[in-house]
């Protein structure tokens, strides 16, 4: 009879482990994703570190590894089956810093100012803002409408990575985020 | 029968120029809290600049108009009753800017690296983030869940005047701001 009930008690006790391991282990899963896109932050933040003490290639680096966060957060949630609302605006949070902010000071600090790279220092940032606030809003399946933030950022950012920046072609950046051309999804 | 169709013809043309000013009249209305959403992110890029030529105080001071900005526009947007979900949008995406990262890399540039500073360093605008994208999705009405962003990058910029810094404060802020407590609305 003792014998019985310590082997139930064992079972119970164990199931009551295997359940908390479980409910450990689908949380840790179920915040992958989020994760994923505050990795994206946090290499906007180092990128913006690194233009500070004048590693303007680190910074340009740091821009591509926040894309492949970017890449990968919406893509891992989707197939978890975690896809959330609360981690769509995350992304977008994370992307204004990654691909507008960064790429715009890293284009700063490697060039003279002149009328048309203030223009470009305030149109940059602000359209893809601008571009992040429409798709949340009005979302597109298949297609983009409007150049995607990231691909901008990681064209400056390209273009960074040899020292050069062209307030035109950042100009031409932002126009084309905030337009309504059709851009297929790669 | 001429002197007729010239007249109807003026008041016609009349009413058409009036309907044009009328339009481009309120669209201007229209783009107000837009605009001044847009000014609160420009403060954001400028304070990051001022940091980055070691103009802390200017910094801190441009986070303070942020906030000005930022205090106007959602009122602005209801006064005039053009409340729109992708001014909400663009509010969010600027806040993450002027009071996350700003006031991080401000904190970061007056202070000595240390373990606390690092984690003071992520968890500040990541928190920020967080409740941000939270807000989004949950928003509350007559009281806030966890300390708005604003409040705790406007607490680091004010310390940052006086040259000062804390990590345990910014972490402190970062855990206040994820919190689930009850925060009255100013």
């Amino acid at each position: 009879m003792s014998n019985t009930t310590e082997t139930e008690f064992r079972s119970t006790s164990n199931s009551v482990y295997l359940k908390l391991a479980d409910d450990y282990a689908n949380k840790i899963r179920r915040s992958i994703p989020n994760a994923l896109t505050l990795g994206n932050l946090a290499c906007g933040l180092f990128s913006l570190i690194m233009t500070m003490n004048g590693l303007h290639r680190f910074a340009a680096l740091f821009v591509f590894l926040a894309a492949v966060f970017d890449f990968f957060d919406g893509r891992v949630a989707r197939k978890l089956g975690y896809a959330s609302p609360i981690g769509a605006e995350l992304d977008s949070l994370a992307d204004v810093v990654s691909f507008g902010v960064a790429p715009t000071i890293l284009a700063y600090s490697i060039s003279q100012w002149s009328f048309l790279m203030i223009i470009a220092f305030f149109s940059f940032p602000l359209a893809g803002a601008w571009r992040l606030a429409r798709f949340n809003i009005h979302p597109t399946t298949g297609h983009f409408v409007g150049l995607p933030i990231p691909a901008a950022g990681l064209s400056v950012a390209f273009l960074a990575l040899f020292s050069y920046v062209s307030p035109l072609i950042m100009i031409a950046l932002a126009g084309f985020m905030v337009s309504k051309v059709d851009v297929p999804k790669l």
